[in-house]
């Protein structure tokens, strides 16, 4: 432009400026790569790789990453996001709609474990950037962890499963993966030592659950802490799909979330009459 | 512009025409009106009618809109629409977004039943516009109705109460504004014929629901069908944020649809070796 | 009860307990009164106080209360709610699921001003309460705003209306409301006094805006600071729906933020070929 | 249960019974294998696969879901849906919100295209499963559709690229797959033969888009139409997340569709006065 004042679509083009995708007749482009180039030779994960990241992955990064994607997809209709998902494929909308319910809802509690367990294991690897050694990142992290922050500790424990057999093999396959020096193995030993130090402190084992283990691959393969969040939602929606696409198949309309038969408990005003009215 | 080019800033601001709202630094003007004209001086149902139709309603026809409003804002947590708000405020989201899951679900089936109310009135109005008397235009819906669609008469019945009763005081309502000239009356005459004609060829009375009764009122002030839905969401919304905000006083965190004790029963298949794996 | 166990059925029909509404076949009881005793008998608003508080409000209180939301009912197409309904109406999806997608978007920043107004107002508040007077009150907490916090004063100054036309007409009718009894005229004094202040201390007057005004009037009814975020929903849907009908009658199909023959300005990486592959 | 009545329990278990996933403490059960089975031996591609029809594919399947998957993932902002994701990130909602958002657009106009196509597609298998010819099966399907549907035939054309580059090489890789097996090839007939036909009778070619060509994948892998517009959903969340995100680095606050200092063409009723008052 250099200098030349811009012309109104040249502004409102702009307006809508982005760096992921270049488009003209017979051309789209993905990061500067031609669409035609990348379909067939880049796997479903390293494309979303490219997209989030800008640059491709190497097959073993787009691996790893594809095997969180994989662990997380479902955990049954007694969460929240599945339950809607069910519920809304009989309300009589698009199968679209009903997982746009169900993803609107993993929000800070539903969704934002791993984000939170990232930021924890963060926090420490910047302890040790700046010269601290592990056991003492993590501990000065856990005792300001319980001195002033509330509830679990980001990444352990699971209010259902003693161990959630997901963790493990998660863990395992991250440690298989830095062997073979795809990534560093350093949010690995990060969530190992704390899952240690914390059964120090409470004599008890409260081990790594789901998000904690997500959240040491996506550490390790270098996503930021809030696309953790956006990475669970893309797993997650896969069961979200499968549950909404098994419900339709079935005959219920208007599904509550009880039996049909059954009412709620009313725990409000006793009846009464309207103001002036005489009973 | 007559003829002249438009700029791209034109072209632009084009794209995003409206008759509904015009603006100014410091003038907000609706439908031509100042907005400061307006507040204060139409109710809150005045206000949506003159969003939706551009003209003012006389207070009467905004006093019957405001009581059909009233009447759907809520049938409790056994509606997908008000267990997904309440589940889904406990899993650390806005309360925006919790009303936007449940709002989501009204469709066809769970919030379309007065549209389709609405339309099956307007086949018959448009019956006895052409000359038919209104026994001979219900008649020969109904006959249309019986040979070639199926389920239920729109606006009749009710899965859960003998007789609803919000229907019966909303047509007493729709009667007394008929008798002051209000509306004309003729939609609460075509659904009481409806109801007496399917009675008789049932041998059971299957009487008007609340979304026959609001179709009538919505028919008798002019909205045309789609619109019903549209409404309907503005009525249900309300009891979406009630639930909403009572559930987010409670402590849950991921509210799932059953008792957290309990599980949900699996009828898939058994539990099986991964394919080569010996058992 | 009384110490027997509870038979499935109860625990379930507990575990979806609600003080709002109560249903036996026949029977809709909301907050204790029966449906057809409020249907015609309380305005639209009133229905929504009775929701949302438990108590039916006073006429006047009610008539305030839709006076707020009737004030906030749209702010043109520009608002990104509004332009995703639009949008969401050429998509091939129902009114309410393109009510959904905008309803969803008002969030912290789009629709969390007057949450924020509210609760800053609500800080002086307890400061009077405590003894201090409103203006040392007012002082001392934009002391600490200007301190601490960043960004913009909750409640006022807007960036397109020098000044809103919308919130003096709000306070104009508080005050009438006040002066009648309906409400203290407290929360206005408060709104008033932070204006004063805030021109003295910047040397130019940062009006109050519509999410000041209404969190004036919320306040002033009794309604906590996150409700304020529900009712702006309520209000908001109406400008919502009527944008997505103006847009439905239209013959837009998919419709995009730009005209359609416009693209939008790349500003990534540079075409490239795929690694590996010769130029 | 032969027979036995079931306890309150049992019934609300039944309620939300599944066949995808078998939970039980420590153990994650999905189609029957176990969760610590499935990963890292099965690809993300795979996991949807057993997810959405209850078996594992092989891995070619896999590898060709996966290329469908990858191919659809974005067609950049003036798409509703990526516009409504980058609006929406700028709003103060969660990253999930925004997906919700933009995903809940993708309905019969915007995400319908493919599932439409397979259908299309499927009429004519389903012809030639009865003894008619492709020649004859495409050419009566074809007369039907120009007899007495509208539009455009479902999967040829588009309105930007005079041939979208994703078809083309979608085909290439199907026929590649159809070559060792892997599929039979026969969608990629039926939608050759379907362009080949609408270019003789049309004078003209209008050649086969990316939701024809993921549609013939789809029908090659067995997937039935509907769950052709769910795969969609699961393709373009990527997109919509990488949009998302992007935009989410911006300083932009309530980004509206428009530069911020353009307006919208206001096409309504001129200024008047609220009636009554004397101008």
């Amino acid at each position: 432009m250099s200098g030349e004042k811009k012309s109104g679509r040249e502004r409102g083009e702009e307006w809508w400026r982005t760096g992921i995708i270049e488009m003209r007749p017979g051309v789209i482009r993905m990061r500067g790569y031609e669409i035609q180039d990348l379909i067939g030779r880049v796997s479903f994960p390293a494309m979303i790789w490219l997209m989030l990241r800008g640059e491709l992955p190497t097959e073993d990064q787009a691996a790893l990453l594809g095997i969180a994607l994989g662990a997380a997809v479902d955990h049954g209709p007694q969460a929240p996001s599945i339950a809607i998902a069910r519920m809304a494929a009989t309300c009589g909308v698009g199968i679209n709609n009903a997982m746009a319910s169900a993803i609107n809802v993993l929000g800070d509690v539903h969704g934002g474990a791993g984000e939170q367990a990232l930021s924890f294991y963060g926090d420490i690897a910047a302890a040790m950037d700046g010269g601290a050694g592990l056991a003492e990142a993590v501990s000065s992290r856990l005792d300001r962890f319980f001195a002033g922050e509330k509830g679990y500790v980001p990444g352990l424990g699971h209010r259902f499963h003693p161990v959630d057999p997901r963790a493990p093999r998660l863990i395992e396959l991250t440690r298989a993966f830095a062997a073979r020096g795809v990534v560093s193995g350093r949010f690995a030993d990060i969530a190992g030592a704390i899952e240690a130090e914390v059964a120090t402190r409470k004599g008890k084992s409260i081990p790594l659950n789901i998000d904690g283990a997500t959240a040491v691959i996506y550490g390790e393969l270098g996503f930021p802490p809030p696309l953790t969040r956006g990475l669970f939602v893309l797993s997650r929606s896969v069961g979200i799909l499968a549950h909404a696409w098994e419900q339709s198949a079935e005959s219920d309309r208007n599904k509550g979330p009880l039996p049909k038969e059954w009412l709620w408990a009313y725990t409000g005003a006793p009846a009464r009459s309207f103001p002036g009215d005489s009973e």
